[in-house]
């Protein structure tokens, strides 16, 4: 099988924004209640951070089970590891996911600003100074034959888009406004000339949006 | 996380038959037309099947290629087995998969008429004669940790479910009415006491069943 690149359980709002305005350490997506944005994934049995038993076994859980299947590598953008800018000024931060992040497989994160890598349980986040191509070239590498997952924000999904690397996308659209913030697109109907596109509702109040390639 | 028992990818005619009257070696679904009931898993790219590439990666994908996940050990009924119905005259018929079965797990058959394992590719077949609560035993410590699959016949499915040990089920109504065969059920409804039930229409034309136990 060849490699694909995917973006898996990317949550965006009814106007079509990933995150909010004015990340912070206390408030990561900005304006954004991220207990909105994430009240389908949160009621799933197969929910990342759950802790307790229980949980939905639905289409949402499909999507939240499905996450790390077949991924060996993913990439994300500075703004999604952490919410300082420009150089380093100590190397204290190390994620907002804790002593076990949810990803398991070497992480590539873009930044201008390299630093040495950084491994936090079965994770190691690997920071590159890198245009999409260069980035995905060591994503694959490191992935072993797996596909690699495009995490976000907004900003690295457009890169990646924008470079025509993404192979199939999943988004999630939560029955919220958010107004202003980082943007993914106006409508997936923009994707369309490139995209097969199914929109899928679900009992929860989202709706799955399913893309790939034509 | 505790052992559960699935089943997955079952699908079933709108009239609510798993297969239609009549089975014989030419015929595994009896008078019913398996590319009619099975159309919606072979367009997508993780059918089991699909030795070309290409193929869909929607809602129904997500279906198929979470068919072996989490997966230790399938149940099945002999007549998903093979057609031949009594002793067994020999020991030539080795089920309908060929070198490569697409379990690769332990297989428990339920039959009355006991034969030797018989190991195919990755998979291997038990042929037991039990209760469901024996057969469940059994599988659950062949499947080192994972869940159970209980695979069909029908007759299997409910046999499970009348033993209540069904913890989520994944049925697939398909565009197509049989009249006869072996019935799962009058309706989804019937089960609404003791499970969750969504309904999700697929574009392709099926509706996917998801339920788990209340």
């Amino acid at each position: 099988m060849t490699q694909a690149v995917r973006v898996h359980n990317f949550v965006v709002s009814r106007d079509g924004f990933g995150t909010g305005e004015g990340q912070s350490l206390e408030r990561p997506f900005g304006h954004a209640n991220p207990a909105e944005l994430f009240a389908w994934a949160g009621a799933t049995a197969h929910w990342v951070n759950r802790t307790d038993p229980g949980g939905t076994y639905g289409l949402d859980d499909f999507c939240t089970r499905d996450f790390a299947h077949g991924i060996g590598a993913e990439i994300m953008g500075r703004n999604k590891f952490g919410p300082q800018r420009g150089p380093w000024e100590n190397l204290d931060w190390q994620g907002w996911w804790g002593d076990e992040p949810p990803f398991r497989t070497p992480v590539f994160v873009l930044t201008h600003y390299e630093r040495p890598p950084l491994t936090m349980g079965e994770t190691t986040f690997y920071f590159l100074d890198a245009t999409p191509h260069e980035a995905l070239a060591r994503a694959f590498d490191a992935a072993n034959g797996k596909d690699v997952r495009v995490g976000g924000g907004v900003a690295t999904v457009r890169a990646f888009l924008e470079a025509d690397l993404i192979d199939q996308l999943h988004v999630v659209v939560a029955p919220v406004e958010l107004g202003r913030g980082e943007r993914l697109w106006n409508s997936p109907h923009d994707l369309q000339e490139r995209f097969h596109l199914e929109e899928i509702p679900s009992p929860s109040g989202v709706t799955h949006l399913f893309l790939w390639r034509r």
